[in-house]
């Protein structure tokens, strides 16, 4: 393998698969960026248990400049290759495959010599089926993810939480996570929809991917295999394993009918609860109470160490029976950041039953639902 | 006490005086923020065992748009104060002192109520005698302490190398740092001078000043107390303790004949530098090693586990003898930042002999020193 390419954009590349990149991982040949060049151009690919990256750069992406010497493969250390990469002095470096998988990186005057590994030692990735395939744009499944991935469980101790249910029928794609504190869904309307399925995607992954996904224009194409998700876009393959079990039925979970409803503008809300929650952190519970009474609502924070807040809260409706309930306040940030700059309305049954968060307007596509703590 | 503040202009003067806030101290007191007021305006102070801060905001400070109720004073516990006027929800903030040095603290209709300390229990500053005083300006002081403090020891074996040294003679002030492996020193003139003095102020003490001096313009007023140095801007007092010891003789360390000069543009040799040193830095020893020939000149690194790097410098003039020496590339990187973008020579005597960096043109008020490596 020779080939001398433009450097800027074969560190975006690189960039882009270093994110599957670990170097904690057990496998020594997965802490290695995978190259392979082909006559049509270069496959960079990066892998860690859960994650794989791969892009590819074609002979006639014009910015890349790619001139071929002769094909082949190889895989390099990422962690040294990119920081080499980034710190050489020219506009174009040229990589050359010598003997006994040593690689010669050149620009300019300065020249690395670095150890690199046999590619066929590489895992190889799933092959995937070209069907079964849904097709999103992009800003609908960042919106997604952003709106469930933080309900996803933290813990190991059931692992089909650690992930997002996703399933996709009667032309609608359900998104559900919970930690079994609090729970978030999303429904989205798909066209041309695929085979129905029923997967559920690590949180981890999708926060990964949301994060590589940088085209908000693009579509992407998703595509479901034995244990694996495929996500294309135009210069990103993106898989990731799926959990494997079966995630509960969260359908029953949320409530239908309700005692108590208020509307809050979200920011003017938001701001209280982390004003309540500054001293609730330090408490040996981190709650807050709010007190919703036919003339005035009250949100309540205290910490016996540091001291106590209360705040009269600007609300825009309120209707139903007066209540005083207590929760977690960063359940409930996560959830407001969740909707944005917006109006919701929340519903409470009683102070120990679990209760909804929705826009105001707009029905009934995006739910998120916190339990409370029981004080007494 | 009871005042109302603009909340913005309260939190400017708060983040200065907490920079010298820790939470890590072992007097409890010392966590909190000491407010007091008086007719005049409103002190606030920060202190940890090294360094204090001191804040004057002026009645007649037009943004503080200050009200004042009534006088007094109270200690506030720092990070939980910061972090609540920051997010109170109006512009303006008002402080109310309370029994048993309760602080209710409202804006808006927020109201929080915290747990103060007793100001009376909050150390003294030392008391400022209003001689021997220096003035220089401040862009000229935080230069001095960019191109010396990198050089302290970062060990606490020998304390007085913890510090920079300073001595103010003849009109000259000189600074000089060295951990025993490499020193910086540079002189600077100083116009109306105060009595000689010679004194050593710790590195951390200095970082941190520079960090909150921001107003290039004006002039620093420097006092010598008993253990104390005070830098007065018209905005701050900012007091550190003295290291207590004798200073090394440094001045025998500088060599003054030379074999080989090379000069270079700091920048290309800063980068060829960072290139060498990313492999230098895994393997045992953290050296590279410089070739100096009568055709050529050539920079090397190398780790074993990853590889090697070679690269053939561009310099503006050599001279003298041929040469080939190691040197730990980390200190070469932090003394070529100092210099900025300029031509520096380097001298040399031997292989085994420390070598010194100063700027091609303009003579001796700047030099770094550093100690190579032996290899064999």
């Amino acid at each position: 393998m020779n080939f001398t390419i433009n450097r800027s954009r074969f560190i975006q590349e690189l960039q882009i698969v270093q994110r599957a990149i670990s170097t904690k991982t057990t496998i020594p040949i997965l802490t290695g960026v995978k190259i392979v060049l082909t006559e049509e151009g270069l496959h960079l690919t990066g892998s860690n248990a859960d994650i794989s990256i791969e892009t590819f750069l074609s002979t006639e992406d014009e910015k890349a400049q790619l001139m071929i010497e002769s094909t082949g493969m190889i895989v390099i250390q990422a962690r040294f290759f990119g920081e080499i990469v980034r710190r050489l002095p020219e506009d174009t470096v040229t990589l050359e495959v010598m003997e006994n998988h040593q690689v010669l990186i050149t620009s300019g005057a300065a020249q690395f010599t670095v150890n690199g590994l046999d590619a066929d030692n590489y895992p190889h990735l799933p092959v995937v089926e070209e069907q079964n395939q849904l097709k999103i744009p992009v800003h609908m499944l960042t919106k997604l993810i952003g709106e469930t991935v933080f309900s996803v469980s933290q813990h190991e101790s059931r692992p089909i939480l650690t992930g997002v249910h996703f399933t996709l029928s009667q032309n609608k794609l359900l998104a559900v996570a919970t930690d079994s504190h609090r729970l978030s869904q999303r429904v989205i309307p798909v066209e041309n929809a695929a085979n129905d399925f029923d997967i559920v995607i690590p949180g981890k992954s999708l926060s990964e991917l949301s994060r590589s996904l940088s085209d908000d224009e693009e579509e992407v194409e998703i595509s479901i295999m034995e244990n694996q998700v495929l996500f294309k876009t135009a210069n990103m393959y993106f898989y990731s394993r799926l959990l494997e079990g079966n995630y509960p039925d969260t359908n029953r979970l949320i409530p239908t009918s309700f005692n108590t409803e208020i509307a809050f503008s979200v920011p003017t809300f938001l701001a209280a609860i982390e004003r309540a929650s500054l001293l609730s952190h330090e408490g040996r519970n981190n709650i807050v109470r709010l007190a919703i009474g036919s003339d005035s609502v009250v949100l309540y924070g205290n910490s016996p160490e540091i001291g106590k807040v209360e705040e009269t809260l600007v609300y825009e409706k309120v209707s139903g029976d007066p209540l005083e309930i207590s929760f977690n306040p960063d359940y409930m940030k996560d959830a407001l950041r969740a909707f944005g700059d917006m109006s919701i309305t929340i519903r409470f049954i009683s102070p120990i039953r679990p209760f909804t968060l929705e826009p105001t307007e707009g029905g009934q596509s995006f739910i998120q639902l916190i339990t409370p703590v029981r004080t007494n």
